[in-house]
């Protein structure tokens, strides 16, 4: 009795590019009356698998009302689009997605109880498949958060952690690394740490990360001064050949779950002992490395705290490194002030330049905490013997070791170039006479921002004066740097409502 | 040295409507070059405080690349549009939020710490707000489940959700009220209950919810009979012309806080007792019962799957509801099959009305449901002796007391009318005779929404065989409704590619 009609469309929709950005969570728009949502009975938030040309993710859907789209339909949020490597024009095919199992080893976790390894790598596959959702995400890290990870769950998280993402592997002997825990402005230390290490004849196979919410991360940085965006064989080819790298993590997929974790993780601020050491030792021991260093500050404003709180986590680091086969050494540094005077990509490569260049204008903070943290890893990896390390450091540096060192890495990544320059600059004066009482990183990190850092890498400002200075009325305190008028012109306008940024005051 | 130039527009952008729906998350859409993000330092996942006219609301950013938006443009998810009840082309501030100090208290539950009333309190006002972003809120979820909330956490949690939102306050005497643990579909007893208590002289101001994923919603169906979306005054009235009403409880704002936690609750599926307790209680608390039945279907598949475990829900929801002033009591039922033949708003609604005037065609499950619960309701109150609820509720539905009284509600509500007819009908038949060896719920309810539920209220299906019968081939087993010929035809073609949704075999 039901009339012959068209038979009902398959799963496709048609994808439409708008370009919306959901941080890093694959998200699916599609019209209410879709078809496939009737169908289907996909609601908002319904997770929807999605697949194309043998590829599947999964992603949660948004539904639309009006005339964004029409019932034939989809949109991807920019993170759906990257995993899916799909086109506009390509017609995707949507399903419900098999029962996510791994999600029972979650709630036991909630319900307090301890997970096994194989658990572990059932939730971590999982997870770096991208088949969880935020909240999905936000349970596991809740569950894990606090002292709710012992010991060989750790190891297990890590293990497991590892596992799900390439690893690279090297000839015998050692493979240096370091990482910063909470890692300081303006801080490229790693640009000539890893010259310096390198020059003294220890292997160090460098990743690093873009900027997040800063205006230079030090891929951006080094990206000023050669390629970054190498895979794992040019890698091996770079550090075969010279012995070190500087290049970006995120085009080789070390430990991917620990990039879709630390997104949950950044906003819920959690404490979480067993998943910072996962997080920093799975990157680690995906790279490959014996002898990891750790740049742990220590002050009432950095990620630890407190001395006996930076005791529990160093030596939480070194069991758990010791159980994925590697040695840990944790450096104190202090953490209190940026380093260097350039703030944006090209001018931080400055900075380092003229350390490496040994420049009279180079900056002596940056020099100082770089051979400090180089001599430590010196002495670790026994280029130096112990207390000799910093010496030797800083006679690399002013040889021209490093320096050397430094270009032929940089050409090996594909060929060296120049900073570029801003065609466009601004000096911002001083409003008195007077002493510079405070600068205000946050908001200097802002200026640059607006001055287009770190999409045009040109951009930026350059500081001019220190913390203690005195200056004149009329002085440039520092200088914007822009790609464009319009950008220098926003940027100054807003680093003139915002005059205490450098604050002056006048001498009594 | 600063050019003079324009000012830097102060933090508003214009607010144009595209239609996303979000769930219930307040998301803000901007470009990721408008001037607002880059002054503010606003990034993707963002939390921004909206503010328009006095009214402010808290979102999470998504920026879009590309055309969807111009720089002085902004668009919000459905829910932010409704929340800050704003207009297209009103002009919104966008700003930083304060910062949320209710989260110290998630964070100390989150590492096992127990919760004062007052950091309930000061949690839930926050919730109740939407000032925490749906991570947070997974965060706190998480926190308490399982065993984690003890009876004294749970009432204060209770305490907490009943201020944040309206109260609903009675004169003296009893005030009754009921409420289903994991509802059944199809169970319209509610309308059926209600006259029924109210008949025999018991005050009963129910509240119920719209479908969320199913084809129709109590507060649905009342809808196509009388109005439902009441003010706390109206209700008032109604309830004390009538003694009961049945109206849609998303109009008073009646713990909101609970609507908030359900939208991640219901993805994360963790057995949580305290929060199910609170979520409940806190609802009944804000309504002002005195007197509250708890229909708790028992079994393998439904929401409690044991004895054991009902018993101890059972226990729990006594305590916290005497400590809020409430008595409560347990019924337990079966909790198997749908109640009733139709799906959809106006069929249902007609199972309703059959039963009320003692029709032939009245579903007998339906009846016998509501009897039995009314009866309990009835001893509860006091208006029957223990043992005797269920034949006083038999002979108010029989002599047609409660079909008056629906009648008078209906009428105090703003009028009854008669539910819709659907234009369009077509009987779906037998493919084979045989006897019906199972019907499988989930894609009836699947084909009443291609149909047009709850949408359209007269769309849906009309079952017209049970469990056990037998039919013959062409012999019709359900009939379509729908609004249109297109929806019709649709639902058709999808109940034609799933024939074994009413499976029948041939007798042996």
């Amino acid at each position: 009795m039901i009339e012959a009609g068209t038979v009902p469309p398959p799963n496709t929709l048609r994808l439409k590019r708008m370009g919306i950005d959901s941080y890093q969570e694959p998200v699916l728009y599609t019209r209410r009356d879709c078809h496939v949502c009737l169908s289907e009975g996909f609601e908002a938030q319904s997770r929807v698998e999605i697949s194309l040309e043998g590829r599947r993710i999964v992603a949660t859907l948004n539904v639309v009302d009006g005339p964004l789209l029409d019932e034939s339909e989809a949109d991807l949020s920019e993170a759906a689009w990257r995993l899916l490597r799909a086109q506009p024009g390509d017609t995707a095919t949507l399903r419900h997605p098999p029962p996510l199992e791994s999600l029972g080893h979650v709630r036991a976790k909630v319900y307090g109880r301890r997970l096994t390894p194989a658990a572990f790598d059932a939730v971590i596959a999982d997870v770096a498949a991208g088949r969880y959702s935020d909240l999905q995400l936000a349970a596991f890290v809740t569950a894990c958060a606090g002292e709710r990870l012992d010991l060989e769950e750790t190891v297990a998280l890590t293990r497991a952690m590892v596992n799900a993402g390439e690893r690279m592997r090297w000839s015998d002997g050692l493979v240096m690394d370091k990482h910063s825990v909470g890692g300081l402005p303006g801080n490229r230390t790693t640009m000539l740490i890893v010259p310096i290490v390198a020059a003294c004849g220890l292997r160090m196979p460098k990743t690093s990360s873009r900027a997040i919410t800063s205006p230079a991360g030090t891929a951006d940085t080094m990206e000023t001064l050669a390629p970054v965006e190498l895979d794992v064989p040019q890698i091996r080819k770079v550090v075969d050949a010279a012995g070190g790298c500087i290049v970006w993590g995120g085009a080789v997929r070390l430990s991917p779950a620990d990039d879709v974790l630390i997104r949950v993780e950044r906003p819920l601020d959690l404490d979480s002992q067993g998943q910072l050491v996962a997080s920093v030792l799975s990157k680690k021991a995906a790279a490959g490395a014996t002898h990891v260093l750790i740049d742990m500050p220590v002050g009432p404003t950095a990620k630890v705290r407190s001395a006996p709180a930076a005791e529990v986590l160093a030596r939480q680091l070194s069991l758990v490194g010791e159980a994925l086969g590697m040695r840990v050494r944790v450096a104190h540094t202090d953490g209190s002030a940026p380093v260097g005077r350039g703030i944006g990509p090209a001018l931080e490569a400055r900075d380092v330049l003229a350390v490496l260049r040994h420049e009279s204008n180079a900056p002596g903070d940056l020099t100082q905490r770089a051979v400090h943290l180089a001599g430590e890893l010196l002495e670790f990896g026994q280029a130096a013997r112990e207390g000799q390390g910093a010496a030797l450091a800083s006679a690399v540096l002013a040889d021209g070791r490093a320096w050397r060192k430094f270009q032929q890495i940089c050409e090996a990544q594909g060929g060296m170039r120049e900073p570029p320059r801003a065609p466009h600059t601004l000096p911002v004066a001083a409003a008195r006479s007077g002493s510079v009482i405070s600068i205000d990183n946050r908001r200097l990190a802002r200026v640059a921002k607006l001055a287009g850092a770190p999409k045009s890498p040109c951009a930026g400002i350059d500081l001019l004066v220190q913390h203690g200075d005195f200056v004149e009325r009329g002085q440039p305190l520092f200088v914007l740097h822009a790609a464009s008028p319009g950008a220098l012109a926003y940027a100054a306008e807003y680093a003139r409502s915002q005059p205490d940024t450098i604050h002056v005051v006048e001498d009594a």
